[in-house]
């Protein structure tokens, strides 16, 4: 037979003939049975793991989400250095926008009336340098290399500290609350949602606060709330700020069948105190107002805010039914199922049964005529 | 033969000795149809699906992305309580920095010349209290638990409330244009890549304005063309606020043979009326202006400002040949795919061939001298 | 025999019986080292390729991140048309919260005493409009439909532009160090981390300074280190401005025998300079701080702000060994594995063996009395 009529009789066999495997089928119950178990025992991982608990069979996608705040509150302060002074949200809610991170000042140190000139030998409120020195009584040794004039250092013996008094300005605080408006979309599954449910109407959202238990579904917030569920003290944290992570949850099962998507609201410290490593406390930051003297003189207010930044951090993965991740997982795992069930079957056959030689012999037959 | 030989010639046959399951061929040609269909529905699955529409074989990474946005035009407002006034950029984008989410005032509610006091009895345009009462002529009911001073709540009776008029102040906003500077990057793949695609030019830049049709490439955005392809209205919307998503889309076929990365840009308003459920509509902040007076009082123009925020969202995820995801991938859909035609085949010849007993018994031999 | 009490049979023999494909055994030298040099080959790429460079068998999940930032330095600027002045922080860094992203001012164009008034015919110092005139000394081409008044275009033919000069204001920012702390969770791993390591104490954070070598964990970079990282010179970046990505790179591998968590920080310049398509260069942006006169009327000082804007952009994937994609990218693997070896031992069979009939005769019996 000549190579080309045998390529040639292999193509038409390889192309029509159906070519199945030659089975041996070993009629006991014993190795049935250790066989059977083998494969329950693997479809069960299959359905219950794979599938219920994974969800393994379903396309995902991270969620896009937009967030707008509204903080709301009022507070009053009547402390000995400051005119007694109401404060609204907008005194002490930076930046003004509502974006997904909100800032609330509750500590503040204020220097009035600075201008650009030198230092003086004697500081007085009026003329206090912008450079070194940034409160009024004190001295704040600047990190990196700022510009260091031999005036300015003469009052660094001073004692009285820029740090904030123990206890906050705004302890008020704690009362404000906050209108989270958060819309998401997944879209890959064309999905949107936002966390104000349908069932939500005008009337429940002027009178609801979030409680986990009472009013899960409401997204006003009060901050004591917030912070307490965090595991935290609102005065503690007041005084010299720190940043608390508002954590929305919108992990999805979007296939018809099941169809839950719900914010899951949790709270977390962001700038975590650890009792070893307590660096760089605290959250604050210096801005000021910028005023202009009759005389066309420019005058800023320079404040040192010390509070609570708020970062809404929305994230999630949704999860509908997929033919592809389906067929990869399902195979993967039926593969690897029929793999150890015929391997476990093999080696329980070659150990513990008495017919083993048997049994291996008709299985596997020697290739006759062939030399070793 | 004692165990102990038994199991030297098992692991000599077991490393020297190629072992190939015997096949019994059938050389039906129904069967060989019924078996090749099979084979052929379900590689059309893995080639047209697995592999061209979902690009199963590829890796894949999320985008990473800075956005820079510059918003440019000039407005005129001319009404009866305001005098003549000229809008920059600088007068109503807010914040101005350019972020990944700007705002375009669009309508206000001004209260000029608050000062730090107590309410009169009778409320006068120079002397208004900040805590309760945030607009010249109304009472504004504050959520939470505001400080209520018995003078004010005295003109909560006034009828005109703060909502800006029905008209927006700075319809011309529509024409207004951004310019999104978009840049991003895949690490894992080394990838990255602007909107500015190379082909753009600063005189294009100068002169273009995007369109879906005749400019697809063109950053910059007419506002009004941003509103209305979002299916809104922009003079409606400029009301009362609203959230727009400019959604950039920079899902990448990045394997050389494809090479396609540009952006697709969407628009979708973020903060959805619901028809049934329109709480908390609109987007509106307060901010302030903070002015001294020659006696150094502090004197503050309060405004709420309505206006479109607009977030640029970048999403997207790039593809890249990898070989984990291809073998991952291509051997689960094959030993599925072999799994499948070997049982529908072998279902096809238990219920439809005459000759199922025969082919039954050449295919399974029952072992021997084993008693059932 | 009846079909029903086939299919009983059938059924008995399917649930009880243990059925094993019939294996040749062919005793080649040859052939057993071709199948076996295969599966090491391909066990080789399954343990290390998958395994140990992709980590297949994690599941993986990406961070959420929360920054916050703080820049500190001073500058002195003494420049002929400007009086001496100092900058500290809150003078150059825009917005002053400290977010992920923040802006360094490196230059500026001023425009002091703004107010609301028509361009007269000659303009002087201290009356300029602001439609459409937005530096004292020359002629912004608006962008856009701005409004066109007659007066102002007059001067149009002045020949100075806006454009700063070549040499940057504040110079000295180079020497700025900023401070990143960044805190991140992967949720489903309940897994917390902050970029200032347990290692590191107050008295290091107050001396260290970001150096890849030296010290590659202190969270404080130098401004001039960050941007030369990048491969740009800051001296021209701070003339015309641009952004500048500080990529924090938390790819972590969270098992128990790896435990690597690191944060890995790399510079990367995002609005790249293409040499052929360097179109809307630089990164700045207009803002104004607004003055009252004594006469009540409103001046506003614009600043054409220019600077590097800074992202801290934090990604990243933390992977840790999960029971699924286990199951399913070593059965996949295992799977192609038996599939290929199986494919290239037949194949070498019947193109390099001599007695390739005889074993396909024996493998592979044709189903007898069957008409072809």
């Amino acid at each position: 037979m000549s190579k080309s009529t045998g390529c040639c009789q292999g193509f038409l066999h390889y192309a029509f003939d159906y070519e199945t495997p030659k089975t041996l089928i070993i009629p006991s119950i014993r190795v049935g049975f250790v066989f059977r178990f083998t494969q329950f025992l693997l479809l069960l991982y299959v359905v219950g793991y794979v599938c219920v608990v994974q969800k393994a069979y379903q396309d995902r996608e991270s969620v896009i989400s937009t967030v707008t705040t509204k903080v709301k509150g009022f507070a009053f302060t009547n402390i000995s250095n400051m005119q007694p002074r109401f404060w609204d949200v907008v005194d002490y809610n930076i930046p003004p926008q509502g974006d997904d991170s909100f800032f609330v000042l509750t500590n503040m140190v204020m220097t009035p009336g600075q201008t650009q000139s030198r230092c003086p030998e004697l500081p007085t409120p009026s003329t206090t340098c912008v450079d070194d020195c940034d409160c009024v009584e004190g001295y704040n040794d600047p990190r990196g290399n700022g510009i260091q004039t031999g005036l300015c250092e003469n009052y660094s013996s001073t004692v009285k500290t820029c740090e904030p008094t123990s206890f906050s300005l705004l302890a008020e605080a704690e009362n404000f609350t906050v209108l989270i408006k958060n819309s998401i979309t997944y879209p890959k599954f064309n999905f949107h949602k936002r966390n104000i449910l349908s069932h939500i109407n005008s009337t429940y959202l002027k009178t609801c606060e979030f409680n986990r238990q009472t009013h899960p579904d409401c997204p006003i917030f009060r901050l004591k709330h917030i912070v307490s569920e965090a595991g935290e003290d609102f005065q503690d944290m007041a005084v010299k700020g720190g940043v608390l992570g508002i954590l929305i949850d919108w992990s999805c099962d979007l296939d018809w069948w099941a169809r839950k998507c719900y914010p899951k609201y949790t709270f977390r410290r962001l700038d975590n105190k650890h009792p070893v490593n307590n660096v760089a406390l605290g959250y604050n930051f210096r801005f000021a107002k910028y005023y202009r003297t009759a005389e066309g003189e420019e005058v800023r207010t320079l404040i040192k805010a010390y509070g609570i930044r708020f970062d809404v951090i929305v994230f999630g993965t949704a999860g509908k039914f997929g033919i592809v991740p389906t067929i990869v997982n399902l195979g993967a795992a039926l593969s690897f199922l029929s793999l150890v069930s015929e391997d476990v079957c093999y080696w329980f056959i070659l150990t513990c049964m008495k017919k083993r030689d048997l049994y291996s012999r008709q299985k596997s037959t020697f290739s006759t005529k062939v030399p070793r």
